[in-house]
């Protein structure tokens, strides 16, 4: 029972030991970050290098904090400042960051399965960020430690997934992630929101928000990006948040010690009513506290790995 | 006498007493900026949140030096990279980083007020670095501790500051710290470009540059915003610097111990001649080092206090 | 035989005996990057400031890292979020960063010779880290380490240098430098892409590549800006690559340990093909990896020297 690969890439190709395994040894580092000197030598020396070719604040910044937290070094390219404006091919750039000796790549990329081509292609660990409409592995994980964290087990709970299913990594991940562990997922979605493939995933169908609600034990409301409006896929944001929201109404019908998630950014209003996204049963602030244990378990896994690169970049000296 | 807030918002509510502390202790820590290793490690393993809703590269860049040479870790996020591109409000993106459990935040904005609503919500401490029209705190006590320097004292002087009173922080927080630890403000500025409240702040007004700089101990030469010229505030560059210029020429009745002070970035030609900032009674790149050790007891002061919000966040855990 | 001086501007000034010190101190320092612990105590509480004009990935990463693993403070001010946008002067900022007390500057600006008028004007150490069409030192250092690995010494070495060499400054850091170090220098260019000095500069000029090919130890192979064809200084990519891009066929001829480098970022299929760049012949990666130990070597010579500004500046405290 540990944890031994090279790289974090996704969910799906994990065992549920290996996730039990991350997430154990996420609350155990969570601790470093209450105390007065939030800072460990762990990974001193280890060098971290954030690979975004779409912007992201808060998952950059959480990978960053974490990776400074258990004092490794870390560079950030982001794609407008990458040489990919010069014509460089994406492969390029890595073989070049890689040669300088990096331990770590953080990355995120608007292309499915762009961290798995690299993986392959470096001897240094990846960790998926987020890939196109793929997989945001950190992010179930960190939601994956919230509701243990709340609800003392994974298994057996039901979690409702509201909203745009079919544009969402954050929903592909946790519907793997969740029922691997033994949880029920079910998700609600207008129908151009949900994937052809969703049944095959390993999630329920509700068609009816109302009805899918008193049953549920975790609600997790998706952002909606306002693209879709344009994609003509959702005639427009109040009806979406008429039919769709979670408000304080709907939730009457909800279980007493329901929990209400959000992976943010929120649009306060659409998908969420700001009563809900501060009400007693959000633990939306918790998953962001979380996001930077999970990632420190990540990276406290992948960095300090023995890498081949290492004894042979080490020959040409000789 | 000593500091005890959680905050560093403005000068205007800060006691004299405690803005000698601050000064006595910048004035303490400046010497760490001079050493073959100009670092020590009184903030490792705190968590500074660079803020930047307005571009900045001088502020920032001493506010990261200063944090960085008391071992802090920094993060920095800025206007055109934060979610507020996404559509998330100021506050959530507040109350997210708050949960990454960061001790300080320095903020920019360009809504005066922005860092006491900040504030107020967070039990990080918020160091305002410049708010619309309000406050830049930390220039004024630079500027304080720059002229304390050359001249031993600040109770008594008369310092005359020229240009765009109006607009300008840096005049404001000024004119309230100055006049708090017994200076005399005289401010002069074509009409358009003074506050309607200037003598309720404690400066008196000179319309005539000339029959202001004799009896002067030190000028402060305000950067002039080249919008000002569009807004219709004032006919022509040229004409502001014949009248508002500060040059060799003016000068000539100036007292021979005279201090010549300047926030930056200068327009040379415009509201100082070359000469002048380049001269011998120029102090501008005091003012800068002097910064970064303002900066420094800032970060001191703030970032070490023990905060509410760390027994709160342990609870969900045990 | 040390190395002596304030900053590193370009090869032409430099010695032999400066380059095999520098040379012999990368090749040392090297050792440092396949560690476990990439990290050396060196340059604790140094400052290291970037100050990039042009946009750079690659060299700016490099030096980052190096600066880095030798525990160096780092920052970075680009052109785009320098004071330049608000009318400050190039002097200005670099006396203003100054007086934050840095111990190096490392330098990227579009104007031949700007970190000699920089450097001229700072106590601080400046690298340049590429001005203009004029010098990229620290490139044909990393070169020049590249080709004495693999070969054992650089005297009586032919070079062969194809390419753009009117616009580069990685050619004329090159050729200055290999020629003082006993080697070779041929280039081989479009008659529009070749200085009318060329010849002043040491190297010889083939005007065929095919008859030069096969004499040559080692090939540079220069990347080619798109912006050329624009300036009708070439017919097309197409035709520039049949006739000067170097590829398996072109190198059918050449000696069976030849070496092929690239400064980077490759336009593949243009000036080098796939086959050669990721062939057995190419040590472009090697370059990389270099790269980084030759910029700590020269973060360790500069970064570490007793300056004056330190006892100048102390005065106005005392």
């Amino acid at each position: 029972m540990s944890f031994n690969r090279k790289d974090l890439l996704g969910i799906r190709d994990l065992q549920p030991h290996e996730i039990e395994y991350i997430l154990d040894l996420a609350a155990s580092l969570k601790e470093i970050n209450t105390r007065t000197i939030k800072k460990v030598p762990t990974l001193r020396g280890k060098t971290v290098i954030h690979l975004f070719y779409e912007p992201s604040t808060r998952t950059r910044t959480s990978f960053d904090i974490a990776a400074k937290r258990l004092s490794a070094d870390t560079y950030s390219i982001t794609g407008s400042t990458s040489s990919l404006v010069k014509g460089e091919t994406f492969l390029d750039t890595l073989k070049n960051l890689e040669a300088m000796k990096p331990d770590v790549f953080i990355i995120r990329h608007s292309a499915s399965g762009a961290p798995h081509r690299m993986a392959a292609r470096t001897s240094a660990a990846v960790i998926n960020a987020g890939d196109g409409m793929h997989e945001h592995p950190s992010q179930a994980l960190l939601d994956m430690l919230t509701i243990r964290e709340h609800k003392g087990r994974l298994e057996g709970l039901r979690v409702l997934i509201v909203g745009d299913i079919a544009h969402s990594r954050v929903a592909r991940s946790n519907i793997w992630g969740l029922s691997k562990m033994g949880a029920e997922v079910v998700v609600c979605a207008p129908a151009t929101l949900l994937p052809p493939d969703i049944e095959a995933m390993g999630a329920k169908v509700s068609h009816h928000l109302r009805e899918a609600i008193p049953a549920a034990d975790v609600i997790m409301v998706l952002r909606l990006q306002r693209e879709r409006m344009q994609q003509m896929l959702l005639p427009s944001l109040r009806e979406y948040a008429i039919y769709y929201g979670i408000n304080g109404e709907k939730l009457k019908t909800a279980r007493k010690d329901i929990l209400i998630m959000h992976p943010g950014p929120m649009n306060r209003g659409v998908e969420i009513s700001p009563e809900v996204a501060d009400g007693p049963y959000s633990v939306i602030l918790d998953q962001v506290t979380n996001g930077v244990a999970v990632r420190m378990a990540l990276l406290y896994l992948l960095a300090q790995r023995p890498r081949e690169v290492e004894s042979r970049s080490a020959a040409p000296e000789s």
